[in-house]
């Protein structure tokens, strides 16, 4: 007798689980947004041979079809619990190395050993997978809500308008943390002091828009220094207009757009794009995919190489602060009444956003739970 | 004024403790089966010494007295709780190494320091010992109901109609997985592709015995191919009769009986015994005894080399699969409705018979307690 | 808007956090007594850099002023939680280097970048700070009762009458397992056989003097054969009268006075002052604060470090064991009834002494928060 697969992992993987300390929205109560598209990898690192990557506190085995397209299931067999990802990719499917159930891609099992005809309806978890513009997107939620028109824009990523590079780092922190790093550029003046600080940065006035769709952060700062970054690398010397947008899509994925123009000379402009998608490995540890992109000087490799490092640099300088600043959140909860002030506009405003969605999927999810 | 010692390791252990994800039998209460004899240790592992061995989630102190019976106590001292096993044995007793208190080895205090009458009873936790086979088997249950022969049958192992040799494996996962694997010999197909594997034994039909004492998983496979172990080692080439049969028995005890002659050549059969003890070190960690005897060319010590290092590697394969499968049961329970087939009539018969032992076991306990 | 800071770490990381075996005193309701001084540091440890430090599972930083006087504050920054001891003293403050936000010893806030007036009343948590005989004392409790007479008295650490050395151990066990071997010193026959032991200190009768401010454990051992340290290190060869007194008091602190006499010689005569503060570092952990004084042979600073070393190996011994006790009350509490006899008048009284505290504090704590 055969039963179904009756794996309820997402669901299990919340029930229980105290919410780490920095985990959760204020007022939500699960952990992760989970209808949405996720990068769960760029597009090389997903081959014939089977990939185990743990995304929002789930094990996931990633491998491409005979005809090179990705596909992903949830990793644990329904069998005995061994990880698929241990098996062989056989033409198509995936085969447990335990005792050869075998899998395709849509989560249908095609093969029980011993058995000849596989009975219908046998199947296990799979996730909606898109690929586009290098990275390999996974839907995280109810397979039946997936939509590829919500894959987040990160077209510049392979855009040949645009050059630059990219790599993914993994970070030790809850991926808000990352998130509301991103969403304040203010930290520069203090973090990156050999790269990034301005003193405009700080004393500039911080405009948030939000349409609904996506959350702006907006910087603009007339006439000032050129932060060593763009003195160093863009040749800019005298004064410049400089302004940063930096736009959050739920459910983790940032596009910074940063403009800098000579004040004096018009025509001497640049602009960089950095692709920021944050991917809950669990809820303490972060996959973070990250790019940057711009749009001049596109043969110059040299170029991309000294940004894509100086860039790097800048960030193993952050995920410094951030690693230790979750080591004190996880020895305890956020203050009732933390210090505020103005550079906190987009993160406060990205945190409330993201808890109402947090809790109206909750409330979607109860009602399809009570419909079903 | 001196107090009794009121170390109650086994209930405290329990209590409160969240039984891990595939440590507690379906339907069970308890983890583990505590009225029966477990194997604790190879007869050379004890000396005058003093072995800190930790048994079903407790830390047991084994030594031999002067005239080499070894001996068994809870390593805690019932003083102020640091371990024996670091102080000295002096003549029979062992002495803690704190602050001197003197045990024997039925648990009766035999020195208190400064004072030269040790009060009646007062005495800590001992467990009855048998050695036998060349192991050290210990009671971890009630001592009062240990019985000499409850010990499960492992004569082989020093059977001089019998040759072998075998280790302790320490394998990272709840024993219920080593007993599994052994229970479904099917995985050999897809984990010991280079040694065990046969096709016949993914699809040979699978019988089940239970007579109440044992439970006995049978394979019959008539005029198959042999598999590389049984080519390699004992010499057979055409076609032969293969018969396993494993033989469980509670608590944690398998032996398997594999039957190979050849078709061709009736006299040309060999059978060896590979003895199993999977004693829980703790929830996540079993302490996996394993012997290979024969019947055949018993002086042979190139022989007894060559199938031990073989069996070995085949069982670094399955410790693999295991610790892998482990690691995802720990982070989800199994599905309500997992997938099973006719290769799971052993593991799951064994399942349902331990955990009704546990609940038992359970009752028993309660009604002593009730009634004590 | 700017909210004042709510960080509340004190009552937080005790609520919902189970007391580890062995942390709580019987009775007790919190882990540590608070409204005490705890050695922090050693004077020379604390300079113009920020330094972490954990005392009772909270993070400190401490650094100091231009002046040179010393402060401390919370590690946690009351804006995102980034640790202050990662950013920068800038004159006498600290500035956090996350965003900026600047801090003055007291705890107010001095800085909030982008912002010309800093609102009043904006800080947060300060420790009341002592610094004294070659060491840093730090209130972990109300402000408000802060009383430096509190101090306990260890000024042999640099007294010009008294010579010696000494410093910290940390050792993986909850202070009070430090504390007990201090008050109990018959296991020095038992772990100390090279170095301290005396069969007569497991005979001698031990009294234990209590005075509502200190507790006192002293056993007067008279013309013994000296111990191989005094043997060895101070001269003595024939019979010698050996006096120890062991002075406990709250929270955490035990001075040993050991005076030797010879019986021939009675002119030939030491002192010895074991100074001992174990300032929890989180409920496993301890900085363990020693030195080790004597009165004569001041100059000798040969003589010094042979006692250093000869005390460290000692205390090397003590981290062992109780190293390997803790291990054992991780697993199992204390039993409800323990073996004691005389040897544990001293620990038992000190453990009812301060299980008392512990409930007073409590009470104290909750009549204030009643009041407030
Ligand atoms: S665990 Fe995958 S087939 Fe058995
Ligand atoms: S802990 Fe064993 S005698 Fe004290
Ligand atoms: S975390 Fe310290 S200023 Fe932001």
């Amino acid at each position: 007798m055969i039963g179904l697969c009756g794996w309820d992992t997402v669901a299990r993987a919340e029930r229980g689980r105290r919410p780490a300390a920095g985990a959760a929205e204020p007022g939500g109560t699960a952990i992760f947004l989970r209808n949405y598209w996720y990068v769960a990898a760029w597009s090389g690192e997903v081959g014939r041979a089977p990939l185990q990557r743990w995304l929002l506190n789930e094990p996931v085995v990633l491998w491409r079809r005979g005809d090179g397209t990705p596909c992903a299931l949830a990793d644990r067999c329904p069998h005995r619990g061994a990880p698929l990802s241990n098996g062989r990719v056989v033409g198509d499917d995936i085969v447990c190395g335990y005792h050869g159930l075998g899998f395709c891609g849509d989560g249908s099992c095609t093969q029980v050993p011993g058995i000849d005809d596989v009975p219908a309806g046998l199947s296990t978890r799979h996730y909606p997978v898109a690929e586009r513009w290098g990275w390999i997107f996974l839907w995280m939620g109810d397979p039946a809500l997936a939509d590829e028109a919500a894959i987040p824009d990160y077209h510049w990523n392979d855009d040949p308008g645009w050059a630059g590079r990219g790599e993914t780092l993994p970070v030790a922190v809850n991926y808000t943390l990352v998130r509301d790093n991103l969403l304040d550029l203010s930290h520069a003046h203090f973090v990156h002091q050999k790269t990034l600080a301005t003193d405009a940065v700080v004393d500039a006035p911080v405009k948030t828009e939000f349409d609904g769709e996506s959350l702006r952060v907006i910087r603009d700062m007339r006439g000032i220094e050129p932060s060593p970054f763009f003195k160093r690398l863009c040749g800019f010397n005298g004064a410049v207009d400089h302004r940063q947008e930096v736009t959050f899509t739920p459910a983790a994925n940032i596009v910074i757009s940063v403009r800098v123009r000579s004040t004096e000379n018009p025509d001497h402009a640049v602009e960089n794009r950095v692709l920021n998608a944050m991917t809950p490995e669990t809820d303490r540890s972060t996959h973070y995919f990250w790019s940057l992109q711009r749009d001049t000087q596109l043969d110059d490799a040299a170029l991309t190489d000294a940004m894509f490092t100086a860039n790097r640099d800048t960030f193993f300088e952050d995920v410094a602060v951030i690693e230790a600043q979750q080591k004190m959140l996880d020895t305890a909860p956020e203050p009732a009444q933390p210090v505020r002030w103005h550079i906190d506009k987009g993160v406060d405003r990205a945190q409330r956003w993201v808890a109402k969605l947090l809790r109206e999927e909750a409330a979607q999810t109860g009602r399809a739970a009570a419909a079903g």
